[in-house]
């Protein structure tokens, strides 16, 4: 394939991936209903709200390596958008990050309120593992305990929560490289790792090939922060859909500040050349997941 | 056994529970450590707060009925017990019931702070997952798998936290007898009818034993919300360590005020002597669960 007709094919991965997402949460989401219709509309608010659908991407395109079942890969992807959103929607609360647009509408607590939006927070995260137990899942009960076990890692205490922690503490502390690249590892890296490896896990595929897409997604989260970072850095409030130089005006490190941002780049582009030659084994079929760590290097612009 | 020896080894029954569960969430949570560890200290301090850990005693005499081997029932019940007590973190917060004290000592968002509160409760929430998909917990990953979707839609947003979502808007709300009885069968019956369920899910004893121990949870469910009602008109800031009529203060609905006191205590009654009744398959080995209805309808005086 020639460059362009190469980005042309991520194009519409990347919005098939999202189109079935949506498609497969718009059916296992409860209707609204009964008493507590409340619930269910911020649920279906937060998730419906026009994100890139990147995770449900990894693992779509993962589990193709691995000769997954499409249906169950999409069950898996729409399981980690809705722990994904749940983190993002207790994320822009007030005693968090005290974020009132994303994506250039109210946050969930802005639309309905605080207690309504901990509380749809709270479902999203626990109708993830409802999701992945569900025999429609997987037809091995064992894949599905080590879905559920992986993300409960991935999401928990020392993985995305851990992250979302030092985040909070982040401000008041002198953190190096190391500390931030900590940060990112926990707070986005482990659920970006954990949708590459459900490939490879609904696949049966073996460490292996786990430790393959480990690294890959290892590679691929590190340029996003990084990416991010130039973004806030770099771009107006009209391109982000929200408040542009917010780290940087709560005087939090990130790798952009502290390597600058031609050194920022150049490791972006090395992660980049690394995430790429990962994937050899894999041949053709790799192909789309090969042209992601570009995408991400071109965002900025 | 007599009246006085059987309270007495219900007595002795509940303390084993508390201390079991105690033991295993000792284990099973993480130690404060790393940049996160003050997420690490602020779960441990929501859960050894010293609860009666009513749903760990229920798992542990409901696995007895199926022969359940005891470290198994005691994993399912830490499992539980660290769910149950994220409720209560978020349930404590500002924007929900703004608690500042629980069993006589500062909430767990006044101890730290409002994001580690929220994080805590997250991570308790997520590592209830964790637990129950192990290996260690039942060799057979269906049953375990199992444990995990009953456990989820127990407490996602069509059980207890469609519980809470109601609960939000009962002040507000012209609740009759079957808002407020769908409220609790929600916000506290779910969970604790799963933690009955659970002994017969780890014993794979089949439906009609499931529904039975069910039955059981559900009576024991409006027993408990019944007296806590009581409790709440009747007893003092001493006993109780939290503030009293607060629901009244609140104009929330309850049985006790829909019913009157009387009435109420007649109904929790009744449905003490319908648990006893139901358990009447299980022989001696139920004389326990037997004798926690009629301890419940004590705790008033």
């Amino acid at each position: 394939m020639t460059t362009s007709s190469k980005n042309a094919a991520f194009g519409a991965a990347l919005g098939e991936a999202a189109e079935a997402v949506d498609t497969a949460l718009d059916q296992i989401l409860p209707k609204p209903e009964g008493l507590h219709a409340r619930v269910h509309e911020a649920m279906r608010y937060a998730v419906f709200a026009g994100g890139k659908r990147l995770r449900p991407f990894l693992v779509l395109q993962s589990a193709r390596l691995f000769a997954v079942r499409r249906e169950q890969a999409v069950r898996v992807a729409a399981a980690i958008e809705a722990l994904h959103t749940y983190s993002l929607v207790h994320d822009d609360l007030p005693c968090m990050d005290d974020d009132d647009l994303r994506r250039g509408r109210p946050t969930t607590h802005k639309a309905f309120d605080e207690a309504t939006a901990v509380l749809a927070g709270d479902a999203l995260l626990t109708i993830a593992f409802e999701i992945l137990a569900d025999p429609a899942t997987h037809e091995s009960a064992s894949v599905r305990c080590r879905l559920v076990s992986e993300l409960a890692r991935a999401a928990g205490c020392n993985g995305m929560i851990g992250g979302q922690m030092i985040d909070m503490q982040a401000a008041e502390a002198a953190f190096g490289a190391d500390e931030v690249m900590l940060l990112q590892r926990l707070k986005t890296g482990a659920l970006i790792e954990f949708s590459c490896a459900a490939g490879a896990i609904l696949g049966e595929a073996g460490a292996e090939d786990e430790a393959r897409l480990r690294s890959y997604a290892h590679d691929v989260g590190l340029i996003f922060q990084i990416t991010d970072d130039l973004l806030d850095v770099l771009s107006t409030a009209e391109k982000t859909g929200k408040a542009v130089g917010k780290d940087q005006g709560q005087g939090k490190a990130t790798l952009v500040s502290l390597l600058g941002i031609d050194a920022a780049r150049e490791k972006a582009g090395a992660l980049s050349r690394h995430a790429i030659e990962t994937l050899a084994p894999y041949g053709e079929t790799a192909d789309v997941l090969r042209a992601l760590p570009p995408f991400l290097l071109r965002r900025e612009s």
